[in-house]
């Protein structure tokens, strides 16, 4: 223990998109701060800083254990989330609400920009020498967080996503055609290359969809696609695409959006069909009307989706919880926790802690290593870093 | 045994679109055709009456136990399906390959379209005078084929539907607006209608989602949707809507559509977000251009994904399979299997043989009982029937 330990009420939130195992990490906190002497209350924040602001407060120390293990269990944010990125008037409000209410802990489960905000207001807790501690907890199925391995989150959301490739080839394969499937990342395009999951090892070099798989990593190029898509057409008869929604042109420019902006200032891709309808137009212009052309957006089932949960993400979920607490009470330094990986066969990992600063704001984007030379497919050294992540999945059958 | 007993080779066909537990009959039906003295020789036709005419068999007397049933439980038609429907040039192909290969069963697995093609091809060989027997066994997620209580790959579907609705039910609680979600279902909302197994019963009348359920039986009505909207809002301050992708105006002409059509003369409706964005911008006027409003169409994933199969279902589509072997066998009669259920608590159910007249070409849709009075939700009535076919759904947990 720390000297001149913190006591206090602590103030848990989430905040961002969420995702299948957020409330692993909410609810491994709680338990964990249940138990710390230092941590007097518990107060769980509605709908991250915007319940901190309205002092819209729920007492987390309360509930079953069972109770919250069925919250644990149950994908999106139980205590609601939030898009709201606190200006200089928003955090100076919600230091008074702080303030009044002897809160020493704030714990934020969220991406880069719920890092960003824990940063700041960790800052003005130093600058106000009010004795404080605020630890990040990370979470985003993007997989986009500096620092860390990965994300918790992500491993569920590439899981669904998995799946339904494996699926979605199979149905490719029965009535043929080319298939688009539209993936969530807006920068990143981990979630996008986890459809490669969908292609049994044994049959490397086979006829598994997905064919074609392209990240916002790399320009995407109209003409390519089209050339690629026929290419493909002429190999297998049948051709299967995972784009992300976030791929641009070569000058950066989304190749289909509404044109809509959240409060982030990010421009709104999902929960809107556009890129997969565009993307299909242009394969029909490269194979000519008669061709049977179909798009799917996953949207936000893959990141809400139940049952279809990565054992590996819930149990990191919960530890980046847990984590959180123990440090903050046996340290009282702020920081975000990052996962490392200790071994793949058997995966093991571990937590730690790095500074909020070097997460906050900035994200990350998959390696060169991992994408093909070509910018339309992953390479093994990807297949290998995300399948222990993901966990094993179902053999399909063939005659 | 009946009199006269037809001796000979069979053939088996998938066709339409498939659904997560197709392979199930088609396994159950193979290998009850393993155990048939009068059955010679078992061929799966590629493509179904595409790959009779093409001759593109294959023999299904080779495989181990193993191999089928892990293609029983693998999604989408192992033989490969079709669209096509044959006309009388194909129709007299398909005989001429089925005496060249003395054929004397023909299973076909599929619709109401596919229940047109086999009565049209009993009706040739009765004209023919060729000893010949054929069987339809059902199939389809839209659950619209007549007579029988219900179609294996429904329940399945309407599995992958709920479960969607209770993980995005949660994702929209926590971020708030309105999501619109687009549900497979040309001509009947059977599978839409699904969406309600995600509200808690023990919830009745509370919050949980979707909130309105738009159906293709009843007319929609803009202004009237937007209405609806408003009032969710103002109640729950937020609206998950599950809309039919067959939804149509008072002159039946469809909400959204790419005009494209397929070769049964179907106009394209899966496969292409229009409709989802369509019906977003409609609540974007009803509320405002800051309203966060967002739409997902589910697509094919609904009736592809692995792993989200309903025991019942699995368990429905085997028998089917079985028992038109079994009735072929017994009895050299035409017929479509049919499933009559028994007892709703514990859940049973048994097959039966309908006429091929009785379930080709039309299409039922979802009884008046089933549907609220407002035409913007389902009843008890239609939750007691779809229930138990969709099996226990997992447990969410609240703060």
């Amino acid at each position: 223990m720390f000297k001149g330990m913190l006591k206090g009420n602590m103030v848990i939130g989430q905040s961002g998109g969420p995702t299948a195992v957020i409330n692993q990490s909410l609810v491994g906190a709680v338990l964990a701060a249940r138990e710390q002497d230092s941590i007097t209350g518990i107060l769980g924040a509605r709908h991250g800083i915007q319940g901190i602001m309205d002092e819209n407060f729920i007492d987390l120390t309360t509930q079953s254990v069972e109770q919250l293990e069925l919250v644990a269990h149950t994908p999106a944010a139980a205590l609601g989330s939030v898009r709201l990125k606190p200006g200089k008037a928003e955090c100076e409000k919600v230091f008074e609400v702080f303030r009044k209410h002897d809160v020493r802990y704030f714990f934020y489960i969220g991406g880069n920009d719920s890092a960003e905000t824990a940063h700041i207001i960790a800052e003005m807790a130093k600058e106000a020498n009010y004795d404080f501690c605020t630890v990040h907890i990370p979470k985003t199925i993007d997989n986009d967080l500096k620092v860390t391995d990965h994300c918790p989150g992500f491993a569920s959301a590439a899981r669904f996503v998995a799946l339904a490739f494996m699926g979605d080839d199979r149905d490719n394969r029965a009535l043929s055609g080319v298939k688009i499937n539209v993936v969530m990342g807006r920068h990143a395009g981990f979630l996008t290359a986890a459809s490669a999951l969908a292609r049994r090892p044994e049959h490397e070099g086979k006829s598994d969809g997905p064919h074609l798989i392209y990240l916002p990593e790399r320009v995407f190029d109209v003409e390519q696609f089209k050339q690629d898509v026929k290419t493909t057409m002429a190999k297998y008869g049948r051709c299967v695409v995972a784009a992300s929604e976030g791929i641009g042109d070569k000058d950066g420019n989304p190749i289909a959006s509404t044109g809509e902006r959240d409060s982030h200032g990010n421009i709104q891709l999902s929960g809107t069909g556009a890129l997969g309808d565009t993307l299909a137009a242009f394969v029909k212009e490269a194979l000519g009307k008669g061709a049977r052309v179909r798009a799917d957006t996953f949207g936000y089932l893959q990141r809400s989706y139940p049952t279809i949960i990565s054992e590996v993400d819930a149990k990191e979920a919960r530890e980046v919880g847990e984590y959180a607490v123990h440090h903050a009470a046996s340290t009282g330094e702020a920081g975000s926790v990052a996962i490392r990986r200790l071994s793949n066969v058997p995966y093991t990992s571990e937590c730690f802690i790095t500074p909020l600063s070097s997460v906050a704001r900035e994200a990350t984007e998959m390696k060169d290593a991992h994408i093909n030379d070509a910018g339309n497919d992953v390479t093994q050294a990807w297949v290998d870093y995300v399948a222990p992540l993901v966990g094993e999945l179902p053999k399909m059958g063939d005659l």
